[in-house]
């Protein structure tokens, strides 16, 4: 430990007591998050409670040139909460109060480690539901933070669509409001959305307001198998086109398929898969139905059957929801290396196609799930966590996806972030101009460099 | 003029040759916008054809250190335009080519001087459409500048939802890109919408990536007379927490309607209205106009009817677009003095209420319209353009209008920006430390402050 950390922990301990930790235990289990990437341990862990201890915090972090590295849930997949310098993890588990619920205008506002979970739960009385979903049960905090989405954004947008105001605290240890309360607003630069997805190195989220929708009158499933990669994507291509207010639509591979009829005990063909979910009124649910059944049939897809059943609505995406386990089991001690990268939709059947292909040409076996909607996908390989090679073979095939992704215009992640992994991606994504910018607005809100330094705006 | 400004001219004289214009009659056209701001001249008006120019423009502007303002179509509400300090006004008109349409992925690639009915235009054999709707046939550079909206945005979104991409060129003359043809990313800062709403004061946007959306299968208008002002806006919050995608939803007080009779020729009863817009499938858009008939009859409204014959819609939302018109019609040579508030929508019936009972006080006359699923309203006071005092009323109403929208945790301009006329308004609505944090992004992209000076991240 730095001596500057060591005068750290010794002024944040009357601040803080107990909830400043400093065990083995407490410190490795902030050192990683879900992805490969090195751990690194912070020096001690904050558990702050309330905004005045987070400003108390970046204080003394300030004065003594101490790095500050936000952590939520820990289910970030590119190495953000990796504290690569070491210094004070900040966690806002203890956070994580619903400040207030108005329903008359479909918002509530939250500390930053409530999670999806928990804020849905709280909302199911009141027929409106928090619809973005990376899977995860993550902090709203951390997803505001990694701009995270997931299936259900073809419809609802991403945090970047469904964050209406923050509170954050800056670099100086300052409170910085951001947004209002109305839908829109044409005040100022637009600091909620520059927060949104800068990853814990402009400041510290300790409020969200986030946007609430409406529960669906009626939800239905349905799954339907193709013959072709191609088939399944012009489906979703030309759902989109029609104007189709699609809730989720999720591509699955034939091994995906595969493994989840081994894990969930399903009997779905092994073939390119799609799995929906229409919302509305039951009337218009069905018309949603019969066009993208028609739509599906079209072009190659066979067996389309759709439910409004909840039970078998359930089974069918409790099965998507299980489908990293069940390719998890195919190999006893894997873990899955995956990649995660959004194109044009134009694009998507041949960037899937290609990374098929090389995951055929592989000695590690793998698959693709998509987001297809937003094309969004995501390659995962099984790999061996202690085999360098297999590691260094599943990054080629990462590096091979996101380089196909940039040629068809698209970006290196579309909702995992950066993190520690992709920032060899920047430039290329972005351009020198473009991250020039990044690093001068980083350089203007964080002139010390401590919020969570060597990442996004710093590195790269 | 300024020895600087003098110099500059002479330097870009050879670049841009009879593009650069110092007379007269076009300096006083690019010194005033729609607003009641005091206008000013700029020193000369460049009408640069490509992005190089633009650079060029930029280079020879820093080197001495002369303003430069962005200028689109000149349709802005708040003094955007206006060079307060002088400097260079640079047009975009010249930079008007349609530079892709990319129909599969639902996508155009535009330069800034486009209008946004230049690019329907081009859009309609594909069946595709550019929402983004605020009456005025603004282009699409002005459009991002300012965050505009308009009254489609409830369904479609703002310029923040629209834009894909951009490419900026700097302060300091670079060309920056941002974003990318993916419909979403979680990689780095989000620049796109940093420079959407930034008003000029960042750099000058170049090129537009902006979404599409397919045309709906049917349309279908309806009108609705309530018996309050209440229980039309009861109306629109409840369509929207059923979960209602209305297409569009306006709100005309009884001087909007009166108005509109004498001048559109209409025969609506003179009553607290509002204007709907359906769409979908015919179905569809059948049961949502029987729900929302269900809704308005339970909250006072009365004689609604929908319709999707062509012609009857037109007329219709011919009426509401010549709203404006209707109203300037009242008053010999008046000017209507506009605000622009934003309120949650459970705030939206008092926050109108509240501004009709200050026009029925004042000597002016006034009406108010809203875009109601959003929670923005435009009170605009008839005012003699040349009468001081009048001026003066309609600010101190407008004023007044624009704490109440505060007070109600709402945003002081919805649609129109910041400018000159709302700068005042920007620590009240943001606190200082979010204003700070702009000064601060300001100076880290403009450090000489060339790039519309006195504006938004510098003054105020």
């Amino acid at each position: 430990m730095s001596e500057a950390a060591r005068r750290a922990i010794e002024a944040l301990k009357p601040i803080l007591g107990d909830r400043l930790v400093t065990s083995e235990a407490v410190r490795e289990h902030h050192s990683r998050d879900m992805s490969s990437n090195v751990p690194h341990m912070p020096d001690a862990v904050a558990f702050p409670k309330t905004e005045a201890e987070v400003q108390a915090i970046v204080r003394v972090c300030a004065e003594h040139r101490v790095p500050i590295v936000p952590y939520g849930a820990g289910s970030s997949m590119e190495g953000h909460t990796i504290p690569v310098h070491g210094g004070i993890s900040v966690s806002t588990r203890e956070m994580n109060n619903i400040v207030e619920i108005v329903a008359e205008d479909a918002l509530a506002v939250v500390q930053p480690g409530v999670t999806r979970k928990q804020l849905n739960t709280e909302l199911r009385a009141l027929g409106l539901t928090f619809p973005v979903d990376p899977g995860a049960d993550a902090s709203l905090g951390g997803m505001a933070s990694t701009r995270a989405s997931g299936t259900a954004a073809v419809r609802y947008g991403t945090m970047r669509e469904n964050v209406l105001a923050l509170r954050v605290v800056t670099a100086d240890g300052e409170v910085l409001k951001t947004g209002s309360r109305a839908k829109k607003s044409s005040t100022g630069y637009d600091l909620t959305r520059l927060f949104v997805g800068s990853e814990g190195t402009l400041g510290i989220i300790t409020e969200l307001t986030v946007r609430l929708h409406p529960v669906p009158e009626q939800v239905a499933a349905a799954v339907c198998a193709f013959d072709t990669v191609e088939g399944a994507i012009a489906t979703v291509q030309e759902t989109v086109q029609y104007g189709i207010p699609i809730g989720r639509v999720e591509f699955l591979d034939e091994y995906s398929i595969e493994s989840t009829n081994m894990y969930s005990g399903m009997n779905l063909k092994v073939a390119p898969t799609l799995f929906f979910e229409f919302e509305g009124t039951p009337a218009w649910v069905e018309e949603q139905s019969q066009i993208v059944a028609e739509i599906a049939a079209n072009n190659g897809g066979s067996g389309f059957q759709w439910s409004t059943d909840a039970d078998e609505r359930a089974r069918l995406w409790q099965a998507r929801h299980n489908h990293y386990w069940a390719v998890k089991s195919r190999r006893a001690g894997c873990e899955i290396y995956t990649s995660d990268i959004c194109v044009p939709i134009s694009k998507l059947a041949e960037n899937i196609v290609a990374g098929l292909a090389d995951i055929e040409a592989s000695f590690l076996e793998g698959q693709i799930i998509a987001h297809a909607g937003d094309g969004n996908f995501h390659a995962g390989y099984l790999v061996d966590p202690n085999n360098e090679v297999e590691l260094a073979e599943a990054a080629r095939l990462a590096d091979r996806s996101a380089e196909r992704a940039l040629a068809s215009g698209g970006t290196v992640s579309g909702e995992h972030g950066i993190g520690i992994g992709k920032l060899k991606f920047m430039r290329r994504e972005h351009g020198d101009a473009a991250v020039e910018s990044m690093k001068r607005i980083k350089a203007a809100l964080d002139p010390l460099g401590i919020m969570n330094p060597g990442k996004m705006g710093q590195a790269g």
